[in-house]
């Protein structure tokens, strides 16, 4: 058994089902080692973004991590804004990174030697170099163990090629899983002290107390309370929609998030960081809680926090459910041009129970999102680091996670060209996968932004060569046909009607399927 | 004028006359400025990695940098794979990377708050972040005279948003542009005396000394002295072609650069360094110079390899030209199914002098190469860093650098995967570009490196599971409807005919053009 086998065995053993892969030379005998281990299977991703990102949806879906397989420096680069968002999320995720033999890096003249540790460090929670092949077994496990660490860790071991090929002992065994930590009841008390106060209060939610046991806790400590409860705009998953407890979500703009925490004294973190503003705009805060309003952590990102928000209930013998979202199956919105509005309420009215949302639209995503709110329960993925293109990457890795589930990935135009061949995964796996690429042929985003950084004058407002590096009219982008060139069925919505048929259409049939909607 | 105004005229009056951009809200006021600076040119790409390699290409072909515009973390990283063949080039480049406004860097909760220099670092040679708006200016002029540092580097100028969008004197005079170190005559001398001595002698080349005039003093040397010439695999740029001096070119794999290095008593290295294998291989050495054979350096990578070739000719008194590549057009191949070898005679027969090629393919490559090399005369450039996908991005650049040449793209399947989004910009340009996908249905180099690094066992083969890592036939993508898509004309060769008629057409009209050759 050589170090490549050894580390498969050892992750099959902790529990990694999953390899999304793009490998090199260097990985040949990883790639090797997956046929003598049947519980991992590889999964080919044709861009190292994919993986990652399908990696980070699995992940989301699941609790438990996927492995990626990397290759060397640069491959591992192009995995890393997705990477980034993944951490952002808390994911756990267990990067495998080829790196040429011990033997061969001292040859800075090698075309692929790279400062590999450089460029993996700042996207690792956990970053180790396997030194000799009769450690890799017990490195994977660590690897595992790092990335369980709560709420989840991008974990990323190196694998020297001759680490790879040379002879091993033999697998690993795995670590214990690192639970959260549980918050004191001490905590909890002071917290249920603190809703008992009369402050107009804000829980603010985030990590997996988002999901169904976490939000009924919230529901319940909201009824009792008078307590808002809330999820920031950009939380890696939710469990919302009909039959689950109303949450707000707190809005994208700075200006919006402030007038949204007006009025508040006291604001209960839940999991989630204080809030602030996504960028900074010349002139206004990017701090955004009220100023003489207390921030009271109820968990840190860490901790238990759908234990504490039980423990916290029950404490405050809450036990009326609370608000819980009515199913609202929008009516059939009025014939003609496409808005991201009409989407959302045509999706909402579609869309079986339990699909899966993943979500990196930017200007559409309001729109779309109003109505799914109240239409039928899912989970909805969002963009956590900011690096767009996420969208159809999560949907890879979320239908491999959730085989029975509708995935519907919603993306912008802009934003699913740094990520097509994720489509190629998706045709190859046969999986369920719905995209919908918002297209208002523009980086729309940035034109809404240009203003509000004061970037242009505004008694003259932006000139042409600025508008043209926001514009993706010349050429119009035909997405049905980058969709069928990559082996996934495709269609063009432009109106209501079209958009309302082939989405219906879509329900009824297995994916991959795509939508370009042109909005 | 603010701080990014003063940057773009300072980069405008230090010549740098394009930036390839992917901006985002961190990046609209250098985008707003560019309006008020006419000698500097925005081209907008679709995804960063396109960007950088159009800027690798560009500097290629012309010696001076172009710009990229990168959006915070996740933006660089996705540039960073094609920075690291730009590096591995020498190329100079400069990357203008927004940032967070200074007084948001605190807020690591903020969903694009990242280690940014840490993500900079391996792939910049230099590195600064602006620390306020008064220096931007001077930064960037430092950033320019950083980047030609020869042979060139790759400088990295993080450009926090509130350094944009606040006030600024104005901008920076150019510093003085580093020149190449000459070489000293004492080493023109030993080398020349090394030369006399009988032994058995190869010249390795790299760098600019690949261009005509380095190459005819290397061909002038050759001829007085029976040395051979040769230039390693990936290298930058070199011309070549009828008219020009015969070179060889160094092989891929280690065993036939071993045979091809055997019997050398002297390698002189010209601009490069010791050649050594890609990968290692179990059991195979990744040094490659004989036991035995003297190293001698007659230029370093920093040095002016081209002077010295030229003192050094001079030296010798070498003034017959030596062996002067005739132009063979060869004969139409057979019909049938195309190979590659079949595609290169008829690029050879059909193309114009003066073409540029730009070719990260691998397995179909050296039979492509194998009539160029004494095809109508043309500089290819090859992909350096073995980070693929980026003969399309860096056939962008190189097609703005030289507006009246023909640029022939010529990429694996699996490599242009990673480079779609850089046809968009080719339409969007009307970019005369030809781009050639060799579609194999494989990531065939994998195939071949599979058993030659040990990962199958000789007696059994590869199993199902690690040959289907390596296939891209299900679904066989479809580069026709994908370049259609992104708004370039395609068509499909499947036969030495398909291919001898598309190329031909392709040859007598601006492109840009995709033909996807399946062999």
């Amino acid at each position: 058994m050589n170090g490549a086998e050894s580390l498969v065995h050892t992750l099959a053993d902790c529990g990694v089902r999953l390899c999304f892969a793009n490998p090199g030379t260097s990985e040949m005998h990883f790639v090797a080692a997956l046929d003598r281990e049947p519980r991992l299977r590889g999964v080919l991703c044709l861009f190292e973004g994919v993986a990652a990102g399908a990696a980070d949806g699995y992940a989301r879906m699941t609790g438990t991590p996927a492995a990626t397989l990397l290759h060397l420096g640069p491959g591992f680069a192009n995995a890393m804004s997705h990477l980034h968002n993944a951490r952002k999320a808390g994911t756990p995720l267990i990067n495998i990174v080829g790196d040429h033999a011990t033997t061969h890096a001292q040859y800075a003249q090698a075309p692929l030697s790279s400062d590999i540790l450089g460029i993996c460090r700042p996207v690792s929670d956990w970053l180790h170099q396997c030194r000799s092949p009769g450690e890799v077994a017990a490195d994977g496990a660590r690897a595992v163990a790092a990335a369980l660490m709560a709420p989840g860790q991008v974990a990323t071991l190196v694998l020297p090629a001759d680490c790879a090929w040379q002879d091993a002992d033999g697998p690993a065994a795995p670590l214990p899983v690192p639970k959260a930590r549980p918050v004191e009841a001490g905590r909890i008390d002071t917290v249920a002290a603190a809703l008992k106060n009369g402050k107009r209060t804000l829980l603010l939610l985030r990590g997996r107390c988002l999901e169904r046991a976490g939000l009924e806790a919230a529901g319940r400590i909201a009824a009792r309370t008078g307590a808002r409860i809330a999820h920031d705009y950009f939380s890696p998953r939710i469990t919302r929609g009909a039959g689950l407890p109303a949450i707000e979500r707190i809005p994208y703009f700075g200006e919006e998030i402030v007038a949204r925490l007006a009025g508040l004294e006291q604001i209960v973190l839940v999991g989630a960081p204080a809030p602030v503003t996504f960028f900074a705009y010349p002139g206004k805060p990017s701090w955004v809680t009220p100023d003489g309003c207390d921030l009271i952590t109820l968990a840190e990102p860490r901790d238990d926090a759908t234990a504490a928000l039980i423990a916290l209930a029950d404490a405050l013998d809450a036990r009326d459910v609370g608000r819980i979202v009515d199913l609202v199956r929008p009516a059939m919105p009025v014939p003609g041009a496409l808005t991201s509005q009409a989407m959302g309420a045509i999706m909402a009215r579609l869309m079986p129970d339990d699909c899966i949302l993943s979500d990196d639209s930017l200007t559409a995503g309001p729109g779309i999102q109003a109505a799914l709110k109240a239409g039928p329960r899912h989970d909805a993925l969002f963009l956590t680091g900011g690096a767009i293109g996420d969208a159809m990457p999560m949907a890879v890795g979320a239908a491999m996670a959730c085989p029975g589930r509708k995935v519907i990935a919603a993306s912008g135009d802009g934003a699913a060209m740094y990520a097509m061949p994720a489509l190629w995964t998706m045709a190859r796996e046969r999986l369920d996968v719905v995209t919908i690429i918002c297209a208002n042929r523009s980086y729309n985003i940035l034109n809404i932004e240009l203003s509000r950084v004061g970037a242009v004058h505004s008694n003259m407002g932006p000139g042409p060569r600025t508008l043209s590096m926001l514009d993706l009219h010349d050429p119009v982008i035909d997405f049905v046909k980058q969709a069928e060139g990559l082996g996934v069925e495709a269609s063009r919505a432009e109106t209501t009607q079209d958009f309302a048929a082939q989405f219906a259409d879509a329900m009824t049939r297995p994916g991959p399927r795509l939508i370009e909607a042109v909005i």
